[in-house]
C-alpha cells in the first residue's frame, strides 16, 4: 500500500465539483457533488441520533439498494428539525441533480451539514446545480473537500493505492468534521471512493469495519449529530478481479480502507474545535469489551479531563475519577495510569515521579493516556482532543 | 416554615469552627469542625465513582451505624489515590480530633476536597487541631461554609425553622462545590444540621428524598467526585416529640429539609465554575421515567447546549440533536421544545418566532428549557448552568 496524491478522484471514474449557491453568508463554496462516470456498489453508516436529518433519511433509504452513482453535499445547512419538507427537499434537489447528470434518481444520495432547524434553500441549491455539474472533474477532489467544511480549519483527504493481482487498485477519502464529534459515528461527513471490483457483501463488510475502528472511536465534545453520514461508492473501473470476502485480496483492501479511515479521523480529531493537542486514550485489562470500552470514553468525554491537557497539567487524578465513574466494573486497587511511558498511578496509588517529566509530556502535542485495569484481557482506544477556552467561543458564537 | 439567619450552628446545640492549617497555599482556611455539644443520630449519602477517597470509605463506614456527634473536614486535598495511607490518615485524624472533644473516635466523622493524589499532610491537619477545636462556637457557622470551599467564589449556607406541635425546631445546611458537579450525588460536599427529635429511619429517608430532588439533580460539568458526601445530623435539642415516618410532623421536616437541600443545589450551580447563567431543563410526556431523567441529563450535559447559552443563542436546534443521542425511545416527530413560555419547535419542526423574543429570553440570568415529548406522563428536571471560556480557564490552570 501506498499513498498517492489526490483525494476522492484519485480512484478511476470520479469526478467532483463545487460551486458557492448562496447558503454560507461567507460566498465560500457550499455545494459539493462526487460523482461516478458509471454506476457503483455502494455502502453506508449513519447517525444513531433519534432525530435524523431528512438528508439521512433519504440517503438511508437509497443505499439500502446498494447501487448508487453520485452524492450531492450542502454545508451550512443541516437540513434537520424543518419537518416533512426536509425529506421533500432532498428528494427534490436529488431529482433535479440527478435529471442533469443523466442518471436514475434513486442513484444520487445527498448529505447535509451545518445549522439545524432552519428550512434548506431548495431554490438556491437547484439555482447553483448548473455551476456544480459543470465544475465536474477529475482534478477537482481538493475543492470538493473544502466545499463541504463547516467550522472546520483545514480540507481533509486521501488516497492510497493498493496491488490486486498485479492491477493497481485506488481508496480515497475526504472527510468534514470538527465540532459534535462523538461516539457512535462522530458528527461527520465521510465520503470514500474506490475503483475496486468487489462484491458487495465484501464492500459493506470492509467499509463497517473500518468505520468502527476509527470514526467510531473518535470524540471532540461529545455531542452527537443528526447527520452523521459515512459512504463508499466503489466503480470497479479498476478491472481488477473481483475481491471476495476473506480472501487474500480482501485483507489488502480492507487494510487500504482502514488506513484510510483512521487517517480522516485523526485529521478531524486534530481540526476538533479549538483542539491544540491530540490525544491517545487506551484502556488495557478490563475484564470486558465494553468495560474497556465505557473507562475509554468517559475520559475521553471528560471536560476535566481534556481542560487539564489544555492547560498542560498532568493531574492524573483526574483519570482516576473519570474512569471509576464510567460506570465499568472496576477495582480501583489495582488500576495503574500512564502518560506515555511513564507509570504515575500504580494500584490505585499516585507513584512518585518527577514533575518536570511529566510537564514534558505534556507539552507535546500529542499525549498518551494509558488505563490498566489490571483485570482482564479487553482493550480499547478512543482518539480525542483537548478542550480550550476556544472551543467554547466557537460554539458560543457560531450563529443561528 | 421560615427562612432564619445562620447557617450549620442556627440550630440548637451545634457548634462550628475553622483553621488555617497550610494546605492551601493561599493561607485561606481549609480546616472545618462541626460539632454537636450531644450525639446526633445521622443519615448520609455519598459518591457512586468507584474511586472513592479515605474520607469517604471511613465516613460511609462510621455512618453506617446511624449514630455521630461532629464532622471534620479539610479543603484543597482529596485525600485520594494515594494507597492505604487514605483511610490511616482519615482514621488517625479523626482519632485526634474525637480525642481532643472528649468523645469516642467513632462518632467522629471526616470529608475532603481538593486535589487528587497527593497524600494528606496529616502532621498539619493534626497541628492545626488545638485551634480548630480553640474556634469552636455558635457563632462560626459562617466561617465553617468558607473553610471547606475550593474553586467555590461565594459560601453557601441555608437556615429554616419549622413548628412541630408548638416547638421552633431548626433545619441548616452548608455545602460547597462549583465544578466536579455531575449526575448522582454532585461533586460537592454538603452538611445539614438540625435540632430536631426524630426517629433514625425517618431522617434516612427524609435526607434521602431530599437528595435526590436536590443535589442529584444538578450538574456543572458532568464530571463526578470521589469525594461527594452529603451527611444530616439531628441531635434533638429542640425537644419536640419525636418525629416519625409518614406522619403529618413527617411531612413538615421533610419540606424544611427538602427546602434547604434544594436551596442549596441552587446556590451551587449559580456559582458553577465560570457560570453565568441558571439554566432549568424540564422534560416532560415521556414514556417511562429513566426517559425523562436520560432525555433531561443528557441536554445538561452537552457542551454544544452550554456554550449556546453562554452566547445568548438561541439555537434550539442543538437542544433537539441531544435529545436524540439521549438513548431514551423518543419519537422526533413528537417533540415540541420551549424556551420559557415560547414554543420553539412544534412535532419536530422549527415554528417561526422572532428571533428578538428569543434573544431577549437569552439575555436572562436564569433560562428555562422544556421539552414535551408527548408520549407519557412522566416528567424530570434538571438545574444546569452555561459553559464559558472562564471554565476552561479555571480548570486547565487548577494546581495539581
Amino acid at each position: 500500500m501506498k499513498i498517492i496524491k489526490g483525494g476522492v478522484t484519485a480512484p478511476k471514474g470520479f469526478l467532483a465539483g463545487s460551486t458557492s449557491c448562496g447558503i454560507k453568508k461567507s460566498k465560500k463554496t457550499d455545494l459539493a457533488l462526487l460523482f461516478s462516470t458509471t454506476p457503483c456498489i455502494s455502502s453506508g453508516t449513519f447517525t444513531t441520533n433519534r432525530v435524523k436529518s431528512g438528508s439521512v433519511v433519504l440517503c438511508m433509504q437509497r443505499i439500502a439498494k446498494g447501487v448508487s452513482q453520485g452524492i450531492i453535499v450542502n454545508s451550512g445547512n443541516a437540513n434537520c428539525c424543518v419537518g416533512k419538507k426536509e425529506i421533500k427537499d432532498a428528494m427534490d434537489i436529488t431529482e433535479a441533480a440527478s435529471a442533469r447528470l443523466g442518471i436514475k434518481k434513486d442513484l444520487m444520495l445527498m448529505a447535509s451539514t451545518g445549522i439545524i432547524g432552519r428550512p434548506l434553500p431548495g431554490a438556491k441549491i437547484k439555482n447553483g446545480l448548473s455551476a456544480l455539474v459543470g465544475d465536474l472533474s477529475a482534478a477537482n477532489g481538493t475543492s470538493f473537500a473544502k466545499a463541504i467544511m463547516t467550522t472546520d480549519t483545514v480540507h481533509k483527504e486521501i488516497a492510497v493505492q493498493i496491488n490486486i493481482k498485479g492491477r493497481a487498485v485506488r481508496v480515497a477519502g475526504a472527510v468534514k468534521g470538527a465540532g459534535m464529534i462523538c461516539p457512535n459515528m462522530a458528527t461527520m461527513l465521510a465520503f470514500f471512493t474506490t475503483d475496486a471490483a468487489i462484491k458487495k457483501d465484501a464492500l459493506k463488510q470492509a467499509f463497517k469495519e473500518s468505520v468502527y475502528d476509527s470514526f467510531n472511536r473518535i470524540t471532540v465534545d461529545g455531542d452527537m449529530s443528526t447527520n452523521d453520514s459515512a459512504i463508499i461508492l466503489a466503480n470497479g473501473q479498476a478491472e481488477n478481479s473481483v475481491i471476495k470476502k476473506n480472501t487474500r485480496d480482501y485483507f489488502i483492501f480492507l487494510e487500504a480502507v482502514k488506513f484510510a479511515a483512521k487517517e480522516l479521523s485523526r485529521k478531524i480529531v486534530l481540526d476538533g474545535e479549538g483542539a491544540t493537542r491530540f490525544v491517545e486514550i487506551t484502556v488495557k485489562g478490563a475484564k470486558t469489551e465494553i468495560s474497556a470500552e465505557l473507562v475509554a470514553r468517559r475520559i475521553a468525554n471528560s471536560n476535566l479531563v481534556k481542560t487539564m491537557i489544555a492547560g498542560g497539567d498532568p493531574n492524573w487524578g483526574r483519570i482516576a475519577a473519570a474512569s471509576g465513574s464510567s460506570g465499568a466494573d472496576i477495582n480501583p486497587d489495582r488500576m495503574d495510569i500512564y502518560f506515555g511511558k511513564v507509570l504515575v498511578m500504580k494500584n490505585g496509588a499516585g507513584v512518585n515521579v518527577s514533575r518536570g517529566l511529566l510537564l514534558d509530556i505534556f507539552r507535546k502535542k500529542e499525549i498518551e493516556i494509558v488505563v490498566d485495569l489490571k483485570s482482564g484481557k479487553h482493550a480499547d482506544r478512543i482518539w480525542t482532543c483537548d478542550f480550550t477556552e476556544e472551543y467554547v467561543k466557537i460554539n458560543a458564537e457560531y450563529e443561528t
